[in-house]
């Protein structure tokens, strides 16, 4: 998929970097702007900010105006990396030290506070829309990631976590950034209430599916793909909904003894992994059925071509 | 001081209190939440949020519109205090376990986000003022007060630090959320530019006065005054305004190792005492004559009032 996604979005994701890197360190205080750089520079997929962009022309914007607001989810993004990283002990990001590996934790601490804050900047440069709302959103949206990534430590001490306090977690964790990133395509755009419905739906079933999938594919991805190590769920004896359907079925509390290929078999055997897929395919569909709303034209199929391949890679 | 203090403020100090406890916490999230709320209730001076309302109505404003301002920047002053804390390896603040100590150091680092993030859906609660204007500048205040935490880490590792480094830093960390302060209440009072500019002239310099004075009470203060103990950035090795001039009158490299009575008598006998006095109130005196600007009301009296007290402190 590589090649295809870089020959699609190859342009997009050059003005998106050129923008996020388009801030003025003090240079007296490198202590605080070269881990940061180090983080951007890890270069993500960028997929937050490439909705942003899509979602915008989708609705008949103009890109360059939702240029700030692509570059602020990422960045908004980039802090929740850098402090997730902390607290679940990451050594790796990308085939790359960390920032608290690199550095410390103290100074991975200020480096994501610095993301945060360069995000809110960069989002109240938008040269469309109202600034406050926009920002209003996304302030209510990080406190939710928040939420969410409370919740996922919690469950960290909780033996027996339910279906819909996994997915209430990964709503808050996953879903809603990608959402927000649809909805300010849309606030850029200046389009109407209605699309921005649609736009958040499509983003937030986008954002499921795409966390479960990321769950099943820490088990199932080939090896060195990208940085991220497979079985790294695992081995963290993390609850996902792997963990949870598989001791639905078996009514075995723990199986996190198990190496990785065990594992694979029984998620294959008992059946787990199929319902996994289905689970992940459908919230895609209705990401899919959202995006039905908008009005036809070459944008929304590029959105459409985004979205599908996500939903058809193979790596994480 | 207390009794005065308490009398003059405690009723705007009550009407901060409530406003800054109003959020609605996710009750399925109390580890993100449990620990905003101890820290929010282990009850500082509030010495920002008052300066925001009483800067308001120093401007004929409304106390009310002022008082989601207000929250904001004692909010944002709580975010700084739990990362801060994690990094300097505090154990104790206002007499009471930090948060990293009481709960962990992932908690800590997800309630500092917190409070950053309930800073700004205060602030763009105000009810007046252009609130996008408000949050850019409390956005790049918070990124200021990043490189000042980083600017005070990298010089742990540094002989030599100037007066001139010394001075930028503490006005980045100290000086300018305290500038904020007085900005926002102007800006809540919607005043004129001329007496903004007034109100960050007397915040600014307050706070560089309030700093240096800071400093100082570190080592001279009466012991359990409050909370912080006496003496810690000495044996932190921090390095201060008092160590930085103390080294150029004795060209001796290293006296952190001196206990500290020494260290007293030292201060007192180099004249170093004497001229960290006169530097902290020359800067006292800058920020009164910013408030000799604005018009001759009892409400500039009360914050005169408060300012006095301040320089007139003997606790930290």
């Amino acid at each position: 998929m590589s090649g295809n996604f870089k020959e699609q979005f190859g342009h997009d994701i050059e003005l998106i970097d050129r923008e996020i890197g388009a801030f003025t360190p003090n240079v007296e205080a490198p202590l605080f702007y070269d881990p940061i750089r180090y983080m951007l520079n890890l270069k993500g997929k960028r997929i937050r900010p490439l909705l942003v962009l899509l979602c915008a022309e989708a609705c008949a914007g103009k890109k360059e105006n939702a240029l700030a607001a692509a570059a602020a989810v990422e960045l908004l993004h980039n802090f929740t990396l850098v402090h997730d990283d902390i607290m679940d002990q990451d050594d790796f990001r990308r085939g790359q030290l960390t920032v608290h590996k690199k550095w410390d934790i103290s100074t991975a601490i200020l480096a994501g506070d610095g993301l945060m804050g360069l995000a809110f900047q960069k989002l109240l440069e938008s040269p469309v829309g109202d600034r406050a709302v926009m920002t209003a959103r996304m302030v209510q949206t990080m406190i939710i990631i928040c939420e969410g990534q409370a919740l996922d430590k919690s469950f960290e001490n909780q033996k027996l976590v339910s279906v819909e306090q996994y997915m209430d977690m990964i709503a808050r964790k996953t879903a809603v950034l990608l959402e927000l990133s649809c909805e300010l395509g849309g606030l850029a755009a200046e389009t109407d209430d209605k699309t921005i419905e649609n736009l958040k739906k499509f983003g937030y079933h986008l954002g499921l599916g795409f966390q479960i999938q990321d769950d099943l594919l820490d088990i199932i991805a080939a090896e060195n793909n990208l940085g991220k190590k497979i079985g790294s769920d695992l081995k963290m004896h993390k609850q996902t909904l792997l963990t949870i359907r598989l001791r639905e079925k078996l009514r075995q509390p723990d199986f996190y003894d198990k190496d990785l290929e065990t594992f694979k078999k029984l998620l294959h055997d008992t059946g787990v992994q199929g319902e996994i897929e289905t689970e992940y395919k459908s919230q895609f569909r209705l990401a899919f059925a959202a995006l039905e709303c908008l009005p036809v034209t070459s944008q929304r199929d590029r959105l459409y071509s985004l979205a599908k391949m996500i939903e058809n890679r193979t790596w994480r």
